[in-house]
Order: structure tokens, then sequence, then C-alpha cells
């Protein structure tokens, strides 16, 4: 009886290895940049309700996932969308030179100290947010944001806009994809902004990018949308959540935000709002060597990590790499 | 030299008539339901769009198709939202009797006469709009809304609401997607109205619904949305134009809707916004006998189609068949 129980465990836990280097083997074609406690967590999701044969099972036309931008794809310290408008604000100068010694534009050069990005004065910075947005066209808009994208380094780490993206969630957005997910943004960033590179950064294309709105003009007369700089909507907090429900009709099943303001709160506990099983990843900002090292005053999106059970990314331990080479 | 240019001549004829025949067959194929003479433009244009060698070619990735939902997917004499008002008002007093005698509820009766649903009073019925679209959880809308569809009868035509949508746009819709177009709706309707019935009578998923929405409010402990009775987007006129770009963030190629009130031209005029060419259908409901025959008092819409170069389609003569058999 003994000799048989011995042998039981043992095929038990050969079995289970076998099966875990399974998973492990596969993931590791799809998530070379994960370590393998955080990856194993999100392949056994993935495997569950891509299973028809699994009680939790996600119909393919429901498998949805939601991702963070600023702090969950791509560097924050300082958003790219900061550097933008003092980028747009210092062509307007250029293009009209009697500006630069007229409010606000006078103090553009407040903002860049030592190569590196400030932002000392808030309402300074507002007050060009509100000239930057007011009375481009789209198609201007667009075009001046090609710009930008194309002509700008990252302060600090003095590399193109395209090289602070975050190499894990590149191979995690394309895995979930390859299990047919439909993988969206929800940002807080201004939609139009993020869409001009969405579809090359991350393969999103621009109808799937949920981020703060302006109000547009249509004009049938010249046939052209007009931006004005009054929000339609603040993609930030509970309003992540009831964006998520306009645009999907549903909560999305797999939310990715990070720790910052506790900004991303909202999206990952609407998530738990499904009626499938859902996923959760929290990223932590913990790798001062790497890449940054912040946190919340308040530690609000740690603590309710804890107490909804969502996962906690650790960039120093969770990811091998940060950057794409 | 004569008998050579009459050969070519007739070469010609003969090799134009057979890729006229060619493409009818094809179409005949996809569009059982629409007469040659619409049908051919229609088939013309996706040939066009879908051949990597032809100068209209557009990427896959940018076809883009929008409908308006009454009286363009299906009849709006009277529309189905305002029956589903007045079965909801119902609904309410049957559940709490003590309503019956209160105003506005007492006056529900008013809205049906021999068996067809009137609207006498504005006013009434937009009050009782009010208190239909407050407060309900989006579960509980969803599922009102499920047994609405499933126990409602059309008045006048006496068919379950599914017989009501119209049998040409089902083939057009699955002829596009088949060709590699996203089709979505953009309507005055309540997009989560709208929602409930998308998928099973149009093939078109929740997230591919643009309507007028509500404001939603989300409450993170109980992980519940609710209605609010006060819009969030009033998806009517120009602000078709507008949710448009706020949702797809490029004008839509191909755009379909009808004559009733103007609601649909800037919609249709904002399709020639494109970059690529685009497609106009105009649906006129001008068939007495199978349907019905409404016109607009100021005729905006069909002087915008001959402004503007649309495709008028004649219910009484481009569609063969109008309802599902």
């Amino acid at each position: 009886m003994k000799k048989i129980l011995v042998l039981l465990l043992f095929l038990q836990t050969f079995f289970i290895s076998v099966s875990v280097t399974k998973k492990s083997i596969s993931a590791e074609d799809r998530l070379p940049s994960w370590n393998n406690e955080m990856k194993i967590k999100i392949v056994n999701y993935i495997d569950m309700v891509t299973d028809p044969k699994n009680p939790g099972f996600i119909p393919e036309s429901e498998r949805f996932a939601v991702f963070d931008n600023d702090g969950t794809l791509w560097a924050e310290q300082p958003t790219v969308e900061e550097l933008f408008i003092i980028y747009y604000a210092k062509k307007m100068t250029e293009k009209n030179p009697s500006l630069k010694n007229k409010h606000p534009f006078s103090r553009i050069n407040d903002f860049y100290s030592n190569g590196k990005f400030v932002i000392k004065d808030r309402r300074i910075f507002d007050e060009l947010v509100g000239i930057v947005h007011e009375g481009m066209t789209n198609k201007e808009f667009q075009k001046t944001a090609e710009d930008f994208f194309r002509e700008t380094k990252y302060p600090g780490l003095n590399v193109p806009l395209e090289k602070i993206v975050y190499q894990p969630q590149l191979e995690l957005m394309d895995y979930l994809r390859k299990n047919g997910f439909k993988v969206y943004i929800c940002s807080g960033g201004e939609t139009d902004f993020m869409r001009v590179i969405s579809e090359k950064y991350y393969g999103i294309s621009k109808e799937q990018v949920i981020g703060s709105e302006l109000v547009f003009e249509y004009n049938e007369n010249t046939n052209i949308m007009v931006r004005r700089s009054k929000l339609y909507t603040d993609n930030n907090g509970r309003a992540k959540a009831e964006n998520i429900y306009h645009r999907l009709g549903r909560p999305a099943v797999f939310a990715v935000g990070n720790v910052r303001s506790g900004g991303d709160i909202y999206m990952l506990r609407y998530s738990q709002a499904s009626e499938y099983p859902s996923f959760q990843l929290l990223i932590d900002h913990d790798d001062e060597k790497r890449e940054f090292l912040y946190s919340e005053s308040d530690n609000i999106s740690l603590e309710w990590a804890k107490k909804y059970n969502w996962n906690v990314v650790s960039m120093k331990n969770d990811w091998k790499q940060i950057f794409p080479k």
C-alpha cells in the first residue's frame, strides 16, 4: 500500500512538473522578458480562459484587455504628453517670434534645467495646455504630433520615444492578441495624441484607444473637425471604469495599471465586475537602476491590490528587461 | 483599318459586358435582395477599394462602415425605443400598482389606440423617458430590454421585432464584413438599448455601437454601474460626425442613413472627409405598400444627396424584398 502511494506521489509530481515545464516553455516563446513567477500566473490564466472545456472559459468575443499608458506601457518621468505641450508651444514661438516675450510663452525655458524636464509652475503649464489644444484641426494636430515623435528624445534617458516603451508589455499584448483578446489602451492621456503612435508602438489601432478627450466641433461646409480646449471626458479615476463601459458595453476581463496616483484602481477594480474570471496587474515602479523609483504618499493602489487580490508586478524582480534593445 | 476598329470596339464591348456580368453574378450571391442598378454601384466601389492595384485601394485597417439604425436598419414607424419606454413604464405600474393613478403613469394608455402606437403628447412621453432611464443598474437595464425584445410585437405589422429589420441591409453588412470592413452602428438611439440586440439582429458586437449615451455612475464598493437620466451625448446631427471621430479616430468611408429629419446628413457628409474614396447611401422611404411612406418637410437630406453626389436608395425600386422571410 505504501509503495503504491509513493508511486502515485511520484507520478503526480512527475506530471505536474511536466505540465509546468510545458507551460513555462510555451510561455518562454511569448513572454521572454518576464521572470517565471508572474509569467506562470499570466499563462495559467490565459490557458484557463481559452480552454473550452474549462468552466472559466471566456468566448473570444468577450476577451477584452485594457492597459493604462503612462507608467504602464511607457515611462512617465516626465510624461510624453507634457513634453509635447512645451515642444508645441516652442514651435508656436518659432512661427510667430513676437510671442516669445508674451506670457505664458516667455516662461517656456523654465521647463528645462540641466537637460532635465521639470514642471515648477503647474499653472503656467496648464495655461500652455489650454493654448496648444485650442483651435487646431484634427489633421493639423496629427501632423504636429507626428513631427514631435520623430524629433524628440526622452530627457534623462536620451533615447527616441519609441525606446521608452516597456518590452515585457509589448510581449504581453502580443501574447493576449494571439489568444483572441482585443487589446485597448485606457489612459488619462489625450486620445488623439496616443492614436498617433498606438499602432506603431503597441500594435493598437486608433479605434481601440480610450483616453481623455477634447470637445470637437464639426463644420459641414469645410468638412473639417476642430479641437477645442475643453474636456469632453477626463479619463482618470472612476471615469476609467465608466468610459470602459461607454466604449465596450461590458467590463474588460484583463486590466493593467500602475502605482502612481491611484488613477488606475477603479479600472482594475471594475474588471472584477465581469461575469467571467478576470486578471489584474499593477505595475510597481521599484527599479531605480533600470527605470525610476516612485510610490504613492497614501499607498492606495498597493492597498487595493492586497484587498482585492490583484497581481503586483515588481519591475525590479518580475521583468528581465525593461526597454526594447 | 475600319475592320480593325470595328473588331476592337466589338472586343471592348465584349469584355466590358463580360466584366459587368461577372460582377453582377458575384454580387448576386451577396446581395440577392438588391436590384441591379444600385447593386452594381456598391459592388464596383467594393471592387475598387479592395483591389491593391487600384489607386482607390483602402488598406483593410481603414475600412470602416457606419449605419444609422432607425429607418436605416429597421422600421421606425414608430421607433422601437419609443415602444420600449411605454413597455417599461407599464411594467413599473404592474410591480407597483399605486403608480397607476399617478402622473405621468396615468397617461400610459393614451399611447395605444386601435392597436396603433401614437405619441399624442410628447411632453408626457419625455417625462416617462426620464423616469425609465433613471437609476437602473446596467445589468437590470439589459435584462429589462431583453424581456422587451422577447415579448413585443411591432404594432401595425404584428410581427416579432426581429422581423422589422431590412433584409437588403443584412446582406450589405455581411458583404462589407466579408470584404474586410468593420461595420458600426451610428444612431440617435441609446447605445445600451441597441447593444442588447446588435449582435443577434445585425452581427454587430457591442463595442461597435455608437449611439446616444446616458451618464453612468460607477460605484467601486458595490462594483456596479448605474444609469442616470442625463445625456452624456445626444448622437444626432453634427454630433454623429463628432462621435465617429471620437470613437474611430478618422471618418468612416462607407456611410448609410435615411431620409426623415435630416439627422444623418452630417454623418454622410463627414465620410467625404476621408482621404480614401468614400460611398454614401441614403435610404428613401417611398414604399407605402411594403413598408411606410414618409419624407421631410424641408427635403434637406435629398437636397444634400444631390449636392454632394450621394446614392439614394428607393426602397420601392432598389429593394426586391424589404423584411426577412
